[in-house]
């Protein structure tokens, strides 16, 4: 990648509170929440999620078959009665505008392929020859979406029908593009998504490349550090304990191609009020100190941090979770992450993570993964800090200590402390 | 199955010579061919191969999102530039009535699913009230063929749309079916074809039902002998040797689940001129050793009998191959058919058959699958034939001899000879 | 094979009644029992199993480490203390000559290998230069049994090792040879086993070359023939209703390699009084109706019949079950044993198996493998049997019929009856 | 581990070189040089390599069935042919008091588990009233050596033996145990390894715990940490650039794991004279730039440094290899090692590696694995480096240059560079 980012992004996605059905109001009430209340901490990034071009959508059940808004060339645009400020061919220029209004960053989710109705009316290509159903593949779909074909990556009107989106959405002003069918396919989409990276990287705007959906395969990391920003290295992550346990081993393994722009991606935060359009009261099932788990070790092994609950509907607890200037700093300022162990310590397994902070001192962060509360002792040793006395300062609360050789520490079932020690 | 055969079927399949493209012309001319020449020795369907809806077709290739010919209901009908006689919605049942005049059967090729254009269109199925797009499903397509769409045993919909096909086919007078794209993903569509089978089985027309493509997957076989008369077991055959070969395994693997109207199908006999559409002048590969030894091999292990080449154009050696009333006897005269050995006799792979004959005294066919000539010893006693002279016929030359607990025979490289011995 | 049998082994065997431990008392008690009782129903092989060279045996346990008889040329020899016939290096004539003296068959089971204490001892090889130490491999042992070290077919002495047992033993008498730690191991042993075979062919006796344990790799079924006379294609049986259930799709799958001296064996018949080293009143669990159904599969499918428990304490029931002469004509007689179908009817799982009589006529089987009684048809299309009228008789009652088209049967649950239509 | 080491182990090990035949002259020679030569750069210990207790040893062949030296309980001695200060019961202690003399610390290797001697005799196991035929486990071999029997660990006699060997290790003064034929062994083994790792942390003497061989599982990484100080994460190294170039990805896999007295060991180092045994005159086949890249692989990512070649017969350039002050501390001065990227420029493939120095600055390193010389520039944002000007010093040369944004630097093929930045 040539933009090289050297913090892990951050903002907000709609997947999370409203599925394929997302529209424009929402969309407009967050932005404008996140701008008055989490800009300021380094949130930024404004992200519409999947089927936007589907006038029947109604929550996270993708409707087969329906007619998707398109233009003469198979591009796919908003639908006019989910975003009534894209008519008369606006796409999403207004709402991007709005966003950048704000000081914000707009982004949008794709699914790779073309329209399988393009290929069904034969539609042309922008700056091709070829037709739609010259390119698309007929066997080549998505396993859980229906809008797509897959394309033939060696045909030229594969290049030129990715070309036109781009552009089409850098016309837009999108600064972000989420990419979905692709991640996990590795290798056999290897050819199509190193196509579609080009294609994205000479568009003559830059913008985060985020790719999905997980886990991205592991052996295919330097690849994805070649041609994206960020990567899913889990299928949709939601607010079950089983799925954040199963994190720990993720992190551990990523946690060496994280860092200088190239950025594993734990998947969005299930937190607030989430799944709106199943039921408008619910909210995250995450304890407080699964929150807190979730929190660290996302900024701890710098996963990007995209929040995926309704922001107006935030209580204090959830604005402090994620406007809390030491954690946050902790996320953009680690270098060199790693876990250092995962033990049974009385029974009751903890994990200890570590990074190195730029400007001095060491980050640890210990994890009960266990299910009982505990007290345990940190030796410093294990963490290979120099001999001496140490100041050490808890991330959460703030408070700060001097310790030598070891530090003990109190944690709740499932929760977790992060601390900076120099 | 209720309709037991007591022979495997016998006939001719367009697919081997004229792919995807085949014509009404061609169709009349192999019918008139087969009842003028074959019908005497046993020869009775005259089968339409795939994509006879496709109005675009001109060779094997399959044309992807081509304008099916489709009635009202989302059901395939023939393309009437390719079907003539079909015009004003007669369906394939002037062509039927053609060859059923001649004394023959008709069969057509058929792909499990709807068609993509109907789940597109809306278009209601007939007797249900749920439309195509929602039977449809997205993701459950063909790896190789690009018209249909996989349906959801569990829909209501779904049974009325198979049942509205068979009671369409039943009414033009087809008497064989041949659907693809189902044989060998068992288990996965497993459900699907019970649920087809089942709306063949009561259309109120007696038709044989063949699945295809190979290879069948041998844990199912049980499954097979249930819902079906013959099923594939190998992908596509071709006049190439190493096909030929690896049918002695697979043939061997199959062969108890063989009879009483179970047909393990070693597909179509490319002999005579085949894949015209490529070259008017190609014919088979096989030498007439090869040829000798397909011939043998499928009639000793009683698979059904497909001709795969243009009949009109058969040489004097083709017509001798599949009218030897000898051979052909063997085919459907035999009982418990199986492999005796397969083994190295001088450093040249031999294989050994035998089957009972229904009429008294024991088969036998030898094979020699190597690359030299031989001469070698059967041993009665490998067959398991009680002590004493024996009367023994040559079954493709006629030549009778006595032998006692021995016979030796001279074989070609690839080549086979046919025994009966009582 | 050179010595084609016409009919599967039968005979007794001590393992599943005296494991490790039998003796010279309990062998000729039994051969007795057999020469009196059961030879002129066609029972003839005595064979002694494991580890009759160790002093020490008391149960199925074998002991590892103890001082096993052997020779000066590492040659296993009988324990005095448990076969005193055997003193002064008599070896194993004594007890064969009175076998044979009873007008039976003598056999003995040894283990691949070399015994490790010749190794150790570095032992010389009859007529070789090399020792023990030279072609036993150290690496290479049996996963369960402590005795032996396999050897390196590629060294001189280890053929001269088989060679001088295969010797020793055919001039004690011996008439099977049950070789163990061998059959499953393919292709791991395939060259060790080809070469023990070669050196048993080859002793100057004819042997019964009979090989274990299973189950038996079926893709090595032509090598198993080719070298070998009976192979074992279970693991140990025993007499659990779930392990005969099991063998119904290990003999439908081997059925196709049965006959003319090639037997895949389906293990000894845990009948009457078992495992007596473990309690002296322990009798077969099998019910009644299972061990009809055990010995009807075995006998249709062509099985060796080897006795497993102690005969001279067999009951009125046992005693009938192994002299049934119709079901004993149907194991010698059958040809072209197979499966015909296995299917659920009427919720219950039945399985129908046929072979041809040599003499005319065609035997079927019909098992209920389900949990209720139940009463079913069979039709004799199923069976490919010619139309008209059948004379049938049962075999087990030998009550007699005559039926057209089908013959309705009631079975008990886990039962089975046996038929001779003709 | 209690005893954590703050830098990875540095010593000489006698396989490379003397294979299975080591004998007493030559580690004096080898461990005076040490002291003489290496000691003041920080390397310690002496190792002596397998079958240290058998007396025909000749080469690196394993000689099986030979009579191992061996104490009353069954525990190995060294062969006194070849460690004559061994002679009257001395063991090791002699030669471990020499090599202490120096200043340095002495290692042994032994083998899982119990002699096949001590089993076949029957041998009493001190402090227990089991004996060694009852806790051996007769299938539990070795693949590769031929000496041992594993012992069943849930036996008290087993405990005890290890206990006892340890013991014996201990009055003799041993610092380090290579314990073999268990490191790849997971799951299997795992048992036998924490009660084996139990009995040497309690043995009453600090040891280093090498286990081998590999390659070690990475699944068990945390087993690993928690049971042993290194563990081999390859099998034996040798001097071939295949081996050098796979070790890359190893080290990459297992670099999360290395520090804090856990280090994943890559192997000894194959420079110098080697493989003695086989001829006199052989050395290693690693070119120098290839020995560059594996010491700078081996220091930054913190394997143990183990000679294995004649050290008397080191010339100038291996001198200077094993002496660099800079690349050494590297090696004991990383932290957070790791892999940066790996990918083709220009059609070469580079690798990058960072590490962190505790005294402030950031190490890197950059490998040429391609075919060509090259000429490339290394982007400090790449290694996340702050801004601005550095100060960059390359180890092997000690040259040094002022820097900014990026680095030039010409590699060999198969070279290799590595730097300090400040």
């Amino acid at each position: 990648m040539s933009n090289v980012m050297n913090k892990a992004p951050m903002g907000w996605n709609s997947w999370d509170c409203y599925g394929a059905a997302v529209d424009e109001a929402t969309v407009r009430k967050n932005a404008k929440f996140m701008a008055d209340n989490l800009k300021a901490c380094g949130w930024e990034y404004v992200v519409v999620d999947i089927q936007w071009a589907g006038p029947d959508a109604k929550d996270h059940e993708y409707i087969p078959f329906q007619k998707l808004a398109m233009d003469e060339y198979g591009r796919l645009i908003p639908a006019v009665n989910r975003f009534p400020s894209s008519v008369n061919g606006a796409g999403f220029k207004p709402l991007a505008d709005y966003v950048h209004s704000l000081g914000l960053k707009f982004g949008i989710h794709i699914m790779r392929g073309i329209p399988r109705q393009a290929a069904a009316a034969h539609l042309p290509i922008l700056g091709s020859s070829q037709t739609a159903d010259q390119v698309a593949q007929a066997s080549n779909v998505c396993e859980w979406n229906p809008d797509m074909y897959g394309l033939n990556p060696k045909k030229e009107g594969s290049r030129k029908y990715y070309e036109s989106i781009f552009s089409l959405y850098a016309s837009w002003g999108v600064d972000f593009i989420k990419l979905d069918d692709i991640c996990r396919e590795m290798p056999r989409l290897k050819d199509e998504l190193v196509l579609i990276s080009d294609c994205l990287r000479n568009c003559g705007r830059e913008m985060v490349f985020s790719i999905s959906p997980g886990p991205a395969v592991l052996d295919f990391a330097e690849t994805y550090k070649q041609v994206a920003n960020m990567w899913r290295i889990t299928d949709d992550f939601w607010d079950k304990w089983e799925l954040l346990y199963a994190m720990f081993e993720r992190a551990e393994k990523w946690s060496v191609h994280t860092g200088a722009g190239n950025w594993p991606d734990a998947d969005m935060l299930p937190i607030g009020p989430i799944l709106q359009d199943y039921d408008k009261n619910s909210r995250t099932k995450f304890t407080e100190d699964e929150q807190y788990t979730m929190l660290t070790l996302w900024s701890i092994f710098r996963s990007p941090l995209m929040i995926g609950g309704e922001m107006t509907g935030f209580d204090e607890f959830t604005m402090k979770l994620i406007t809390n200037e030491r954690i946050l700093k902790m996320h953009s300022d680690s270098r060199h992450s790693h876990q250092v162990w995962r033990k049974s310590i009385d029974g009751i397994e903890h994990v200890l993570w570590t990074s190195v902070s730029q400007e001095g001192g060491q980050y640890f962060a210990v994890f009960n993964t266990g299910e009982s509360d505990s007290e345990i002792s940190i030796d410093f040793a294990d963490l290979e800090m120099p001999d001496g006395k140490k100041e050490v300062c808890e991330l959460w609360s703030g408070e700060t200590c001097v310790a030598e050789g070891s530090i003990s520490i109190k944690l709740n079932k499932h929760g977790a402390k992060a601390f900076l020690a120099f």
